[in-house]
């Protein structure tokens, strides 16, 4: 993988990531693909809409098709028939968000797969390995997500554990990789929780071990937006200029927004798809919820400004119909439309950037109040 | 609307439905969009398959979304964007499967509101007023639907009530269709049980009013197979040479190819679209069932002679996690392919019609045994 840094200002900036597979314009939305899917959406309906990478979760597709299953493929790519890049997370934040959460040692850690109850241990190796048979492009370390709200003590020890991990995570990586050509990469996750001194510390850290890029973890946990703004702000000085920076699970478009201007490339959230199946859409005037009676005779597009073929074909009491009767089509017309409000969100995004303009496109959003 | 009879060879036909909407080559099959949409499919998706009609139910629509907003979009057309013919049910059917159903007496039939609880007397005239509203391209008399098991007594009371029904359905149909452009049809339904002697006085009947199109109704309702064919060529020699005849509810492919045989010209049904979001899969070696656990490691598309979008780019394997994830994706993939099956095997029964060859195919299929 190479990165490119295009242009900046202020702390925003426009970037391209360049893989075998394809390149990436930063900054970059990567819609959810927790099952090897991006729900409702086929492979052919990402690539139509312009989505260049997307993420998918280790932690569920080990379970479910199983390794067997995805190697017999290949990988990812060629089960999902997707052939641009896709990121991978390591597992661990599904892990610890588990009832069946057993044990944490030095190791790894020890759950009971809630498929079939079959006691499985994770350990940063086992996560780079399973990353590996995915074909991932972009490679996430195996860490433990520190919790909100936690101790400074508590932070420092997970921080400390999770630093151990990613250690063990690149030497996997560099092993696994050895002797093949692939290009891909190689993320470490800063941890720290919401203390600044942590996750400097983390970050000194991790850059020491010289990954291709920088993410930001155990952020979008339950903390405020302040704490969050806060932190990211914090971080900002110790960030390597010429990596690519990624804050994950984030978020709305203006956390969005926010986080470009603090430095951040790349993003990954549910919220445009759940939503979307929820029949809460995003437009040029604010978030709309196709439930409302207000919508049941509303002869008008989702969004007149947007290209979508929902927009293009269908009216809000269409959909409104579709989603009151939990009719599948309503779940997936919504989906294509809030993914393509993603897509030309983070498109606004980057010409602001590259017309030194995306702070005053920030404070007019905010002074309209029609983007949440 | 205008039928052209094109060629026939011994009872099957080959025809073309002439309409300003659009033209439909028959034998034709016309998939169900209960509540506006075939469920899961948008009207561009069917369009790229080649469907030329679907049918919508008007029990459904008047509850959901309710007439109010269907009229609001100038009928169900522009409703749901579906610029081709579209046949509409009478809503009858739907009523007599209702526990709800309060009374039925010479005017007509009397529920309770599924949605709502709201008592609805449901008559001819409003039947055909709705399906006028939906902009029906093929309206459908309201009758009683017979149901099976039944005595003869029954069966005749039944189909003598049916007939009233019938022509007070054409008068409304007359009197809404005067001063208008519109070209849509009316079509009669014939009752009687697995009664032959009803069936063809029944029939009978209804060509005295003189319908466009006649339906072959109370059929596939729990009948055996044997007694549907004794009745379908019963009726044969009853039905005018010079209309479409339309069977109701039927059915699988080997249903419909043996009903072409017997001079049928279209069909409706489920079970292409139900069948998809339950695993089961149509293929020209025969039916499959996802879920089993023999398709989990398929590298092979769902049927190699198979030229739609899920066959083309996605195998067995990725379809079988999907619907065992419960994904959205793999119903709608499966009845992408499932509709397309469909599709395709109405054209194979045309081409074969032409060629005075669809008894010999019929006779393949069933030595072969794959087509069920």
């Amino acid at each position: 993988m190479r990165f490119e840094l295009l242009h900046s200002h202020k702390n925003s900036r426009l970037g391209r990531l360049v893989f075998n597979r394809g390149t990436i314009d930063t900054p970059a939305f990567m819609p959810v693909g927790t099952y090897g899917s991006v729900k409702t959406m086929s492979s052919e309906e990402l690539n139509g809409i312009g989505y260049e990478i997307i993420l998918s979760n280790t932690f569920h597709l080990m379970l479910r098709p199983g390794m067997e299953v995805i190697r017999s493929h290949q990988g990812l790519h060629d089960f999902m028939n997707w052939k641009r890049p896709i990121l991978t997370d390591s597992g661990g934040f599904q892990v610890y968000s588990l009832k069946s959460l057993t044990k944490i040692d030095e190791e790894g850690v020890e759950f009971r797969s809630p498929v079939n109850g079959d006691l499985i241990k994770l350990t940063p190796e086992l996560s780079i390995s399973i990353q590996h048979d995915l074909s991932s492009d972009i490679v996430m370390v195996f860490d433990e997500c520190t919790p909100y709200p936690v101790s400074e003590k508590h932070a420092l020890s997970s921080m400390e554990l999770s630093l151990r991990w990613a250690k063990r995570s690149m030497e996997s990586f560099k092993a696994l990789k050895k002797d093949q050509q692939s290009d891909s990469s190689l993320f470490g996750i800063i941890q720290g929780g919401v203390y600044p001194k942590l996750r400097a510390k983390c970050c000194e850290a991790l850059k020491k071990i010289d990954f291709d890029g920088y993410a930001l973890g155990g952020l979008a946990v339950g903390e405020t937006e302040e704490e969050r703004i806060r932190t990211l702000e914090a971080i900002g000085p110790y960030l390597p200029i010429d990596k690519p920076r990624y804050l994950m699970g984030v978020g709305t478009p203006m956390d969005i927004m926010k986080s470009v201007l603090l430095g951040i490339d790349m993003f990954d959230c549910v919220i445009p798809t759940r939503h979307a199946r929820n029949g809460q859409l995003f437009t040029s005037e604010g978030r709309i919820n196709l439930k409302n009676s207000r919508y049941r005779m509303d002869k008008s597009p989702v969004d007149e400004k947007c290209l979508c073929i929902t927009c293009q074909n269908y009216t809000r009491s269409y959909l409104s119909h579709l989603h009151r009767c939990n009719e599948i089509l309503g779940a997936h017309l919504s989906t294509i439309h809030n993914l393509q409000f993603y897509y030309s969100l983070m498109a606004e995004i980057r010409q602001a950037i590259s017309k030194d303009s995306l702070d005053k496109l920030v404070e007019e959003y905010l002074s309209q109040g029609k983007i949440d």
